[in-house]
């Protein structure tokens, strides 16, 4: 659907689409996936940040949540008790933050990840007198480079210092893996969980995640659950690698040209404070649907720049809709989101873990 | 001062911190300057998006302020009426937004921006009925190319057309002008001004902007006002191209060390969704504040990843500050921020104009 539809004329421009229908047919899509290698999906909500997409994805199957940090975990769960089960994929540090884990434990089923001693020592303190052990993974880098122990020895020794702490209870392997990473999530996987069962702990979680590899999930059949985030949405950056087709991209950026200052040149009312200046290795900053002359080449914060080969063909109060090159930072812009049913507009949903950082 | 104060250990991370003794010498010393050359000040609030910061720069001698979007006006004349004087200098386009842009014309002495001839009848079909005139300036690409009438000779015909809708006031000119722009504003406007009043008409305002290039205002001395706007807080990219030092940047992000996974590698709890991925040319997402050896060369969303040549010599839990490339764009991601006074927290300011897009 590459038209701007009708009943959109009377949304204030930029605006945040967000089209229910391609939500759900991007869930059914994944879950019936992982139910076939028999895969657990823990959902990341980072993409959408709205509670009754977290719910679409718990009745497709999903075990329960993952979040980034403990505020947005926060600002889900007290909207709704059915997001009972979330998984923090982040190191907690600092008194304050372990005050919040723990307040947030008394209220779901809570695991975290931690990828070092100084981390898992703050988790054991604060959790030394909790009425039930606070589940926590080893994060292990499986060659993104980013958090993560180094290597699967490094893995079990953490393991250990987790099991060995009276407030905390070891529960599995948790990584961020790189792109096409599903062999070395194997390799590391399956060595770590090896060392680990010899010392006598069960692995009961290994979550993986990312939404470019997630149809090779089962390449890596050592792990138990898998986190996609984006796939609910999907954007530019996915269709570019492959991974889905412009129908198939569920959040659009309600744009309005204002001026058209020459004949191959014009200016949207939005700029990097509603595309943001993510370019994940693309050339432009977002795709205008129906449009693939369109270069969006530059970007000021309230001015998308648009411009083409040939004439640009636009006008002043033409409205367009364009996918971004990363959805998840959309989402974080934006105070609330008009969600489309049958291509019609069907409600205003508040973005209620937006700006959720700590 | 690159120590991170030790009163800011309580505030949770990612934060913003402010410095009021920053912020206020930023804005002396350009107001001093702008005294000297007889040039009135119009700042920008995008920068900061706070009532406060606005009142202190009219305090120092601005003649009101400047937004780009009708939001954002609203959300700061709302909270003190001393914000009474305001430049939209953004094209309006919309039934929905000449609403409201009939209603602040109501509240404040308020004037806006157009280049092209349907803004215009928009604007005169709106305000036809209006109390007082609608002041408008006519919007020059003086060769950034983004928004703008492209020739002198189009200027003075918009200006013909704003003077004869009954219910707009033809005000003057306004250009945001290309870095280092000064001659070419000096020669468009001053033909612009000569072509309009040969038809007749007063150019009251001829408007020009830009934090960079603001030292050399006075050398496009046929404006009559700027709009700086990053100047009140600075950042990386104006360190880089010279314009200040680092003990002029007002705004920084704490954030927290929560992992060291190698001896030359570190993650900090900022990242996209703290510091935003603008780049403006540099390289790395900031400056780790005391640590000129470090890069920070990649951002998740909640990552910042930090690589030095040596020995990074940080550990979990550590406490750094980092000026980010772009200061106005992380405004736009808190909801509040924490103003110092003196090196010590002072109070948590919600950022009134965060977020306003339309």
């Amino acid at each position: 659907m590459t038209q701007t539809p009708e009943q959109t004329q009377s949304i204030a421009t930029p605006a945040v689409l967000v089209d229910l229908d391609v939500v759900k047919r991007n869930i059914a899509r994944f879950q019936t996936y992982a139910n076939q290698i028999g895969m657990a999906v823990r959902p990341h909500i980072k993409t959408h940040k709205l509670p009754q997409v977290a719910l679409m994805q718990l009745k497709a199957g999903a075990v329960g949540i993952t979040c980034q940090k403990i505020s947005e975990a926060e600002s889900m769960v007290a909207v709704d008790d059915r997001l009972n089960d979330v998984l923090i994929t982040y190191n907690i540090v600092g008194a304050e933050k372990l005050a919040h884990l723990r307040d947030l434990a008394g209220k779901v089923r809570l695991t975290v990840v931690a990828d070092n001693a100084v981390v898992i020592d703050g988790l054991a303190a604060a959790f030394e007198d909790a009425p039930t052990p606070l589940r926590v993974l080893v994060e292990c880098n499986t060659g993104a480079d980013r958090c993560g122990v180094a290597t699967p020895q490094d893995a079990a020794a953490l393991a250990r210092r987790i099991a060995n702490a009276a407030g905390l209870h070891f529960a599995g392997l948790m990584t961020y893996p790189p792109a096409n990473g599903a062999a070395q999530v194997q390799a590391f996987m399956t060595q770590a969980k090896a060392l680990i069962m010899a010392n006598g702990l069960a692995v009961e979680v290994i979550s993986s995640g990312g939404t470019p590899s997630m149809m090779q999930a089962g390449d890596a059949p050592v792990a138990t659950e898998y986190r996609p985030g984006t796939y609910a949405y999907n954007d530019r950056s996915l269709v570019a690698r492959g991974v889905c087709g412009w129908d198939d991209c569920a959040l659009t950026v309600l744009a309005t040209v204002v001026s058209v200052p020459s004949s191959n040149r014009a200016i949207i009312d939005a700029g990097s404070k509603a595309l943001t200046s993510d370019l994940l290795g693309l050339t432009g900053y977002g795709h205008v649907l129906g449009r693939p002359d369109i270069v969006i080449d530059q970007l000021s914060e309230e001015h998308g720049r648009l411009i083409s080969t040939g004439p640009i063909g636009l006008a002043v109060g033409d409205r367009l809709r364009v996918v971004p090159n990363h959805a998840c930072v959309v989402s974080n812009l934006f105070d609330a989101v008009h969600v489309l049913e049958g291509g019609k507009p069907a409600a205003i949903w508040p973005v209620v873990a937006r700006g959720k950082v700590t």
